[in-house]
């Protein structure tokens, strides 16, 4: 019996780029996929960014292969997140052989916990003056992330992680947020450092090789990974999975590039290795191997997009790929 | 008739860099110096962190040069920045001649937020499980900042300003933030530039030339102008400034260094570049001309204490510093 897989290429780039990681899924195993509809062009033909068969088919899936979202990005990516009950996203940022990168060095990790804090999303206009947001932080969502950071670790043969917070000002969310993650690790037997969220972004850019592992709460995810993106040379090659108890969502980290878009020259290496990441989790992990292995030495000397500072388009490189996998 | 400065110095370093930034402020004016006590030394000492004596000695001077707190920096420096009055963090970002940097061309000004945010810290214990903190976002104190860098823009002959927001996901605080400093430039002629908070991030790393008076709310003024030190070589150079509408207390963005305090050779720089800020906002532009020239000046090719590779102390860098004033 064969996986079911949900493609949703989204708007812009992912419409490009989406295929190309689909055509390498296909060359290393044997899977049903399943096309979606998301995004600002389904959203001006059915007034719906997601439209709920959307959400259902990915809620049923074994996992989600998402493209990218244009100006209703938010509408999408985080409803999919809840609609496959992801409580971590997983976001790997390391620079490659051959690309060039602020920071070389780079080779990071981080979990992001994806479900509360600002993206709990309780807002209030009080007055005219005023607006607040209600922060969410619970025990059982910190330590749900910590129990799958110790996990993690544990299988990468690491010692253990970093935990980012802003405890010396969010003293109650992130104290709880701290402790609920260090509790977990103590009893694992898991190693931590605490580091302030501040503090992060400049030891980071000094230097990268500190850090490996970096368990986070869910803006500091998104802001600090971004800041990795950036060290390791742009978005353009990072994977993401938002990871569920048994269900999951990959997607590069980049957006829709309405700059490029239409004309063939994305860059498929995220997207390639989002659906390694995909691999990985369905239990292929020979494939996921080969898979980021072959885009790996692409990357190092074969050809490359004009983001890379090549002059090959997308289909190029996703056949320079499909010829290196074992 | 002379201005009245409040001197902290506080704990670690502040003990040593403070003392070198007002021999540098004896060199270029008449001042008067009144010394007050924060820190976790007072604390062992009295049991608070920040004497009521010290907040009402801030409060009432001209201006407050402070040096650093270790534990106790949140119970010290954020009842500070209200004693001032302050509603704007100002926190220069660049490179110097001579100094390691990550990205040599960064020259950015962040004006943070500073009043509210997450730091206006309301935060409940809701159950065993859950915790909250009220986000706030005022229209009054999003104008306010607004205005100041339409001053800082014009005063500084830029064409405008970016602003900093995450409002694709807290749409309606950042919203209002967004929104209610837009209106504001737009009304003053000033352009703008919005840049998502992650985004931000990636790109100030790729090419910081791009960015040059960042307009951000406050957590994200924090972590962006942070993550600009680690571009720049680290902490150690960074001056800053809480203004506030007749008070305004500066300080180095660095902290207490534990790891070389009571050695005399912390750099004295970040401290003396804070009081240029602060002979500025006395209104003596010529006097923090001549400070910033000369620090300058030993930068590139002056003694240098540890941090930037040299042996010098800080006696020796503050000599070199008097020494090359005008
Ligand atoms: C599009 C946006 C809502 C999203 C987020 O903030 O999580 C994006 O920045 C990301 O990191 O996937
Ligand atoms: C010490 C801490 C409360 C403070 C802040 O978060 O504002 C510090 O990081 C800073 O930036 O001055």
């Amino acid at each position: 019996m064969s996986e079911e897989i949900v493609v949703i290429e989204g708007d812009g780039i992912g419409r490009e780029v989406v295929p190309a990681a689909v055509s390498v899924l296909e060359a290393v195993g044997d899977f049903e996929f399943v096309e979606a509809e998301a995004g600002d062009a389904v959203k001006e033909e059915t007034g719906e960014a997601l439209p709920q068969e959307t959400y259902d088919t990915v809620a049923d899936a074994d996992a989600t292969l998402f493209g990218a979202a244009g100006e209703t990005a938010a509408d999408v990516i985080l409803p999919l997140r809840t609609a496959v009950g992801s409580f971590v996203n997983v976001r790997p940022a390391r620079a490659y052989p051959g690309v060039d990168a602020v920071r070389p060095e780079t080779d990071l990790v981080f979990l992001r916990e994806n479900t509360e804090g600002v993206y709990a999303g309780h807002e209030d206009r009080l007055s005219d003056d005023l607006s607040t947001l209600t922060r969410v932080v619970t025990t059982s969502a910190s330590e749900r992330l910590a129990e799958y950071a110790c996990e993690y670790v544990e299988e990468q043969g690491n010692d253990g992680f970093q935990v980012v917070h802003k405890a010396n000002v969010m003293r109650e969310t992130d104290g709880r947020f701290r402790d609920a993650v260090v509790d977990v690790a103590e009893g694992a037997g898991v190693e931590t450092e605490e580091v302030l969220m501040d503090a992060f972004a400049t030891r980071v850019c000094l230097d990268p090789t500190q850090f490996d592992v970096v368990v986070c709460p869910n803006l500091a995810g998104d802001v600090l990974s971004d800041l990795a993106a950036g060290l390791v040379g742009g978005l353009g090659l990072l994977p993401s999975a938002n990871v569920g108890p048994d269900n999951a969502l990959f997607e590069p980290v980049h957006g829709t590039a309405p700059d490029i878009a239409g004309e063939g020259v994305a860059n498929p290496s995220a997207a390639i290795l989002s659906a390694a990441m995909l691999l990985d989790h369905l239990g292929y992990a020979d494939e996921a191997e080969n898979v980021r292995t072959a885009v790996e030495s692409v990357l190092e000397d074969g050809p490359r997009t004009a983001d890379l500072g090549g002059d090959a388009d997308t289909e190029a490189v996703t056949a320079a790929v499909l010829d290196r996998l074992d």
